[in-house]
């Protein structure tokens, strides 16, 4: 066994007591067992720098303590006489008492006692979950391509970043993308890159929010948004949505020294999937400005919009500095990604970047490299065009087979946009039971119960379609109807694929 | 100009109502401006989906109330008499409103008014920073063919992550390489993925302290673990560093009610450099078993260890599960790839996920993937055993020109570890002079004054030296040395660039 001594040449204690005192506290705290061998005189001299001499007096004074024994010839070895009282105590026992102990934070009690927050996820072969974009559609050899070049070409980019914001080419692109696709007119330097929208969500609680205030959001609304909300010590306000967005009037009265900020998602609401009006917006950003609240506009999924109408972000439309817009590249690119970013009003970016940097110093860099040159080679906008016209045909595959197989059952909530819709069940199930008849199919799907504040929201279903094709999409909704109208039986999921054949045809586009 | 305006079918206010109603809110609040021209019926029928008739039922309404007005053949225009009063403002002069009423949270407060966190880097020809690594001794070649192979045959990879801890494969290969390398034994099922030693920092802090809690770090310490401290709020009590590492003493009467943490650097303390005895380490340990506090152990540069010593982590060696263990791969292979990790007791991995799932939902993917490979396909030790040879090669380099050039007036302080190296500068100049007069030929230094609690700690200077080579490592310390015997001016310079050349050959290995 090797070991090294510190001693502290400085101190008016003699280089051999301080060896005898090292020792001494190893034995008693149980690191050197008893029975153990310790190093040569002539080993421990030469790693302590010391004179053998010195290590020798050492030795000598514990073996004649009782610590140490000599057998001539062998060595020197922990007296395996030592009363084990002596010896610190190890045992596992002591495992349990620390765990007790632990106190933790207020913020850390509130997220130990949660269930993981993300949905347990079934493998089953037609998942209608509402957030995988279509991986397939993505030119993974140009970013292949982007990657290679930036890890060899661009060496200093390896190392930490100098900019707080995040890297400036790629907020220069971001700002030029969200002009063109978005309206959204803002300089590089609002821009903060963060990790996707969850960090953006996590900041802007921690900067606006102490434990005990309120914040308001919509009601359905974003669960992982909830979550940050509460875990934050935050009270949350659950706001009614409309056929226009979140009502307003449920806002009037509250002022920023009650409500800090509002959270919406106005180009498609989730999960109800619709669009906030322009009026709305105005009314909201009008309540805003009087109350002193701030608005966070999350655009998730904006990018996918099928019909003419391109209201103005509400960041657009803001002229007071009350809007904090959050964007994320997970629904135009792929998850795995994780980049996002925020547009600040002028006055708040010093506080983010400051916040950024002290959360994760930077979002990783090498990935920001390469987005920033896929944007600006146009393939984000070639990307974008083509899944929009993919989501666009499986939306349109989804909203044609709701109505064919389930025709008045079913009722689609939202507008057209985004990656997956809304549909109310009208059966005599629980959701309980008509999310287990369609696993038993191989169908997977999300109750929204879970997004609204209270429970009585039963029948309404957020349905994704964005990574399934044409055909799933119908498979999935007939064997739906199917088990939504029966109960099921083995021979009857035979009997549906052989209907299914005959049927599919019928609905192609 | 293109809008829509949302209608509610289910209301009994008629259709016509409900589009004069949201035409006025429009223009009274500013969004169609006076004299502009607004959709003719047609259009604005059919982005509605009603019928012309409904519009130019409001149209009319809305005329005869004076908001609009028309021009025969010319189309219909907001009336450019309507009092600005009625328009609602949205001059600038509210943006400067909106910013002095946000209320900014305890945490934004503070970090508000901090100044940004990372130092200004002068960019001088040499530069002593502590935390470059050797970026060019990485093998790319390798981690491009890596990067590449995962985004193009692991389609499924980049999706949303399942698991809340991190890719499970790479936390497997950390756990065998902690064992291999450090000595260190956990299960994957204990390392937790984050962005960088940062995010670590920021989650235990979080996790364990509420603001007015009191935690102990080394003094002098590391900076960022500091600022973490005070923006969560917390109070830091300075322990105290000797030869062995940090002092006992000063936590002794501390229990976890009054201080729920001590931070540690004891693989290499920063930025003294010393390394932590092992009876430290075990009297550490056995403080936090009495006390119930926990021990954060940060092992940020641990790979570089140059001589014999080997003594095992705090984390290895505590049996009560009082041990957090932050790991970084910013040192060993490059920072902007900002992947860190935490190595926890199993009672508080469920609550750490579930923060860091809340924080930022996951880490980025695909390099997670590229890095498993590159531990499990040996390239990291490769990598590690090559620089650490020049490291080593540096540090000589640094020890002896600074003994050469500046022998008694420099001091080393710490021990064989580490990418960096403490001087004590015994000269009659402060360290704003000292480094004034450096950058003045092209020599970039740190001070250390910062990492001291109180100011008077002039004089120590952090020495990093991995990124550059033997020879500006010799011209660096040749060009300090001179310029802090004598007044600097530029024919000084000249002379000394000679002079340089002249005794360079003397110093070289």
């Amino acid at each position: 066994m090797e070991f090294v001594i510190t001693l502290n040449r400085g101190s008016s204690l003699p280089l051999y007591r301080q060896i005898c005192e090292e020792l001494r506290r190893l034995i008693l705290s149980g690191y050197l067992l008893p029975g153990q061998r310790i190093p040569s005189s002539r080993a421990l001299a030469k790693s302590c720098k010391v004179s053998r001499a010195t290590v020798n007096l050492s030795y000598e004074e514990l073996l004649s303590e009782g610590y140490l024994k000599s057998s001539h010839g062998a060595g020197t070895f922990v007296n395996d006489q030592i009363p084990k009282t002596f010896i610190q105590s190890t045992d596992p026992t002591h495992q349990l008492t620390q765990a007790k102990q632990i106190k933790l934070s207020k913020y850390g009690t509130h997220i130990a006692k949660s269930k993981p927050f993300r949905p347990i996820e079934q493998h089953l072969p037609i998942n209608f979950l509402y957030r995988q974009p279509a991986f397939d559609q993505l030119s993974l050899q140009q970013w292949g391509r982007l990657l290679v070049h930036h890890c060899q070409f661009n060496l200093k980019l390896l190392d930490y970043g100098n900019d707080l914001l995040g890297y400036r080419e790629l907020r220069k692109a971001i700002s030029l993308h969200l002009t063109q696709s978005r309206g959204l007119r803002c300089e590089a330097d609002q821009v903060l890159i963060v990790n996707g929208s969850q960090q953006a969500l996590d900041l802007v609680t921690r900067i606006l929010c102490d434990s005990g205030d309120w914040v308001g959001m919509e009601n359905p609304g974003y669960l992982n948004a909830h979550h940050t909300f509460l875990a934050q010590g935050s009270r949350v306000l659950p706001v009614p949505v409309d056929e226009s967005g979140i009502v307003i009037e449920h806002l009037l009265g509250f002022t920023n020294a009650k409500l800090r900020f509002v959270y919406v998602t106005p180009s498609h609401q989730f999960p109800s999937g619709r669009v906030m009006s322009l009026s709305r917006r105005l009314e909201l950003l009008s309540w805003a400005q009087s109350s002193g609240a701030m608005i966070i506009e999350d655009d998730y999924d904006s990018a996918y919009s099928y019909g003419n109408q391109s209201i103005p972000p509400l960041q657009e439309l803001d002229k007071s500095g009350a809007v904090i817009y959050i964007g994320t590249f997970s629904k135009e690119l792929f998850p795995a990604l994780q980049i996002g970013y925020l547009v600040l009003p002028k006055h708040l970016v010093n506080v983010f970047a400051n916040a950024k940097c002290l959360t994760d110093l930077q979002s990783p860099l090498l990935e920001q490299q390469v987005l920033t040159d896929f944007i600006n080679e146009g393939h984000l906008e070639r990307h974008i065009k083509r899944i929009r016209n993919l989501y666009y045909q499986r939306r349109q595959t989804l909203v044609q087979a709701l109505s064919m197989y389930l025709g008045e059952c079913a009722t689609i909530l939202d507008e057209n946009a985004g990656m997956h819709l809304m549909v109310h069940l009208q059966t005599s199930l629980n959701d309980e039971e008509i999310i287990h008849r369609a696993s038993q199919v191989g169908v997977g799907l999300i109750s929204a119960a879970q997004n609204y504040s209270n429970a009585s929201y039963e029948g309404k279903f957020i349905i994704g379609y964005t990574d399934l094709t044409v055909q799933q999409i119908q498979e999935g909704i007939y064997k739906l109807a199917k088990v939504l109208k029966e109960p099921t039986t083995y021979t009857d999921i035979f009997r549906y694929s052989v209907d299914l054949q005959e049927s599919a045809c019928s609905c192609k586009k």
